[in-house]
C-alpha cells in the first residue's frame, strides 16, 4: 500500500505557484465543508489537508505531477452532490475542486440527472450519471463525444472530439466515464446536445398498491412498443413525504403507489396518442386513475414531487441509507416483493421510488426514530447485505447511477466477481502506479 | 517483442483434446480461405497455422491458456466480413473462429450494420460496428448490456447482464467493445433489442451536385429538430455503379448526388409529416426531386442500392482503398471540397458514399484500370496520407466504424496523439502480458 506524505508548507507553496495564492485554502473551517458529500456525514467523511481550485487543464496537470512526485493523494470534486462518497478525501491530501457547467444553447443535455439544479458535468462524467430520461435517452456516456483528461501522472489527453462515431483505437473516453475519479480528472468535455422535443405530456397514474404499478412497467415497451421518456415510480410513503416537504397537494386517496410517465415527440397529436394508449393500458391493469399533465406548470409540479423525494427523506430522517439498486426490468415485481419482506422482517420503513423504466430503484432504509444510532448502523448493515444478495440473485447490480464510491465499496468487493475486481485493480495500477488519484474508492488495491 | 512459438503436432493434439478432432483444421487449402477478410487480399493477408472452432466459452478459455503458456498467437474471427484486416492472422498461430448469431425475436438489433446479411455479433462487438441507423439509434455499444469474455490469459469474465443501467465498478464491457479482438474474446452477449418502429418512410432526394446534398444534412437536426433514422449519402458514381451491379434502374437524370433519408415512428401520420417537412427543406435547398418510398418493396429497392455500393465497386475494381473517415457533421461540406481537390490533383476517381448523418463517409480510392499495381500502391499511400491529414485538420478521425486493424495501423500510429497510443499500449500490456491475442492490430507494442 502506498504510504502517503503530508501536505507540508513547501507543498502548499508549490500549489500556490501553480494555481495562485487565492485558490489554495488551508483554513480548517473551510476544509470542513468539503469533508463530505450528500451521503450521511456521520458515516462518510474525511478531511482534506488543502483545497485547491485550478482554473485550467495545465494547472490540473501540474498539480497531479507534484502530487505524484511527492506521493500525496488527490481527490477531485465537482459540486459535491454525489451519493456514494466519491468526492470525499479518505487519506487527507489535496482536494481539487473542478468547476464546470454546461452552457445553455437552446438544446438539452439528455443525461438529465435528478440533481440537475446542483450537479456539475465533471461529476456527471465521473459517475456516468443517469436520471429521469434514461429509458429513452440513455445516460451521460451516450452524450460525451470528446474530453480532455489529466492522468494521475500529470499527462493531458485529448480524446474523441466533435465526431459522433469513432472506432479509431480503444474507446479510452469510456474508461474514464464512470470510473469515479480514480483513473483521471476530466477537465473539459464535448457534449452532444439533443433538439428539445416539440411536444410532451406527463401522466400521473395512481395504483392501489406497489405491485400493480410495477407490473405495468415492462408492458409499456414490450406490449405497446412505445419507449417513453420517463417511467418513474413512487410508493405512497415517498409521495407523501415529498408532498409534505414541498407543501404540495396531489390527490392520492386510496393510492398505494404512482407512476409518473412522460412521452415526448415531434407533434402534440403523436404524443397525446401515445399517452392515451399508455393510460388505457394502465387502466386495464388495475390503475385507479390517470391524470394528464399536459402543460408546463402542472408538469413541473408533479416532477418537483419526484425530484424532491430524496431531500424530503433526509429532512425526515438524517439517518438512512439511500440505495440505488438496479435489476432487469422484468424482475422489478420480484424485487419489490422481496423488499416488502425485508421491511416486515426487520421492522423498518423501506420506501422505494426511482427509475422503474430502467429497473433502477432508490429504495431507502429509514432509521426508526427511537432506535439508538449504534444499533441502527448494525441493522442497516444487515439489511443492506440482505438486499444486495436479493438484487444479485435477480441478476441485478448494486448501483445503477450513484456509483460504488466508499458507501458501497466493502459490499461490492464481497459480492462482485473477484476476477472482475482483479481486472479493475490491474487497470488502476497500470494507469495510476502510485495510487495517487482518489485512492480507496470503488475497490481497495491490496 | 514476443517471440512466438510454432503450432507443433503436440499443440495440435492439445487443441484436438479441447475442441474435438473435427474442429481442428490443418489442411493448407482450407487455411488459405481464412488468410484474409474483405480488405483487398493482395495487400492484407496472413496464413494461420491452424484453425480451431470452439463450441463453448470454456473451450475458448482452455485455448487461450494453452496459447498463453506456449506463446502462440491467437486471432479471433467471426464471419470475416471485416474491412480493416482485424481478423487476419499476422503471425501465424491459431485462428479461432467464433460463430454467433442474433436470435430473431420480433424485435430488432438497432446496431444494423450494412453487412447485416453476412456479419456476426462477435465481430460487431469487436469492431463496435456502426451502420445505417446510427444517427438515431447509435452503434453496437449502446445495445450490449452484458457479455461473457475470455481474457488473453484464459480467465472467463461475466460482465453486466440484463440490467440497462449499471455503474457498479468500471465499465469493463466498454473496454472490450471496439478493441478489435486484441483484449479479449467475446463468447456471449446480452443484447438489448428495440421494438420495431410501427411506421417508417424513406425519401430518396436528388441533388444537382455533391455540395448541395451535403449542406442539407446538418440542417435536418439543427433547423427542423428531427432526428431521422438514417441520412445516407451517395454520389453519382456510387449510385451508378451499384445500380449497374444490381441491374436496378433508379431515376437519376441531372443528378449529382442523392440522400436516402429514413424517418420512423409510432404512427404513419407522424412519420409522413416529418418526411414531408424534410422533403420541403430539401426542395428549398437545391434538391431536384424528392421521391417517397413508403412501402416495403420500394424501400428495399433503394436500400439495396445503398447497401451494395461497396460490393459493386469491388467488382468494378478489386484494387481500391475503401475508407471510413469521420468528421464533425458541420465539417462534411469542407471535407467533400477537399476530396474533390485530391481527386483532381491525383487524377483518380474517389467516389464517396456513407452515413452522412454521422459525418462518416466511405470515400473510396479507385485504381485507374491502366495503372501498374506497384505505382498504384505508392499513389494510394500518398493519397490516403493526404486524406487523413485533411480529416484530422477538420477535427475528424480515421475510422468511424470499420476499425484500424492492419489496414490503417501505420497511419494511425503516425497521426494519433502519441500519449493516447502510449495509454493503449499500457492497457494492452496489462491485460495481455505476452501479447498473445490478435497481436499487431491497431498499434504495435514496441
Amino acid at each position: 500500500m502506498t504510504k502517503y506524505n503530508p501536505v507540508t508548507p513547501q507543498i502548499a507553496d508549490a500549489l500556490r505557484q501553480i494555481v495562485g495564492a487565492s485558490n489554495v485554502i488551508l483554513d480548517e473551517e473551510k476544509l470542513e465543508a468539503y469533508s463530505h458529500d450528500e451521503t450521511p456525514k456521520d458515516q462518510f467523511s474525511g478531511m482534506p489537508e488543502v483545497i485547491v481550485t485550478p482554473t485550467g487543464t495545465q494547472q490540473v496537470a501540474d498539480i497531479m505531477k507534484l502530487a505524484n512526485a511527492h506521493l500525496i493523494p488527490v481527490t477531485p470534486r465537482g459540486a459535491g452532490s454525489g451519493l456514494s462518497g466519491g468526492a470525499i478525501p479518505l487519506h487527507g491530501g489535496i482536494l481539487m475542486t473542478i468547476n464546470a457547467i454546461v452552457a445553455d444553447a437552446g438544446l438539452f443535455f439528455a443525461g438529465y440527472p435528478m440533481s440537475l439544479e446542483s450537479c456539475q458535468i465533471g461529476g456527471n462524467i465521473a459517475e456516468n450519471a443517469g436520471g429521469g430520461k434514461a429509458i429513452k435517452y440513455g445516460v451521460t456516456d451516450r452524450y460525451i463525444t470528446g474530453m480532455e483528461v489529466v492522468t494521475p501522472t500529470g499527462d493531458i489527453l485529448k480524446l474523441g472530439g466533435k465526431v459522433v462515431k469513432d472506432v479509431s483505437g480503444y474507446d479510452l473516453k469510456r474508461l474514464y466515464i464512470g470510473s469515479e475519479g480514480t483513473l483521471g480528472v476530466v477537465t473539459s468535455a464535448t457534449i452532444k446536445l439533443m433538439p428539445l422535443p416539440k411536444a410532451k405530456t406527463d401522466l400521473l397514474v395512481l395504483f392501489p398498491d406497489v405491485q400493480s404499478a410495477i407490473e405495468v412497467v415492462p408492458m409499456i415497451v414490450s406490449k405497446l412498443g412505445i419507449v417513453p421518456t420517463s417511467v418513474e415510480f413512487m410508493d405512497r410513503l415517498s409521495v407523501e413525504t415529498s408532498c409534505k416537504y414541498l407543501n404540495e397537494h396531489l390527490t392520492y386517496e386510496n393510492c398505494g403507489s404512482m407512476l409518473l410517465i412522460e412521452v415526448d415527440g415531434t407533434t402534440q397529436d403523436q404524443v397525446d396518442g401515445e399517452a392515451e394508449t399508455i393510460g388505457d393500458l394502465c387502466m386495464e391493469n388495475k390503475a385507479i386513475e390517470v391524470y394528464v399533465a399536459d402543460n408546463y406548470t402542472t408538469q413541473e409540479r408533479v416532477w418537483a414531487v419526484r425530484r424532491n423525494i430524496a431531500e424530503a427523506f433526509k429532512l425526515y430522517s438524517p439517518h438512512q441509507s439511500l440505495e440505488d439498486i438496479v435489476v432487469p426490468i422484468a424482475q422489478i415485481p420480484a424485487l419489490m416483493e422481496e423488499i416488502a419482506k425485508l421491511s416486515a422482517e426487520f421492522q423498518i420503513s423501506m420506501p422505494s421510488y426511482g427509475h422503474a423504466g430502467d429497473g433502477n430503484l432508490h429504495t431507502t432504509l429509514i432509521k426508526p426514530p427511537e432506535m439508538p444510532l449504534d444499533q441502527w448502523y448494525r441493522l442497516e448493515d444487515q439489511v443492506v447485505r440482505r438486499l444486495y444478495a436479493v438484487v444479485m440473485a435477480l441478476g441485478g447490480k448494486l448501483s445503477g447511477e450513484h456509483g460504488i464510491g466508499i458507501k458501497r465499496k466493502d459490499y461490492y468487493q464481497e459480492i462482485a466477481d473477484p476476477r472482475e475486481i482483479a481486472l479493475m485493480r490491474l487497470l488502476k495500477k497500470a494507469l495510476d502506479p502510485n495510487n495517487i488519484l482518489n485512492p480507496g474508492k470503488v475497490f481497495d488495491l491490496d
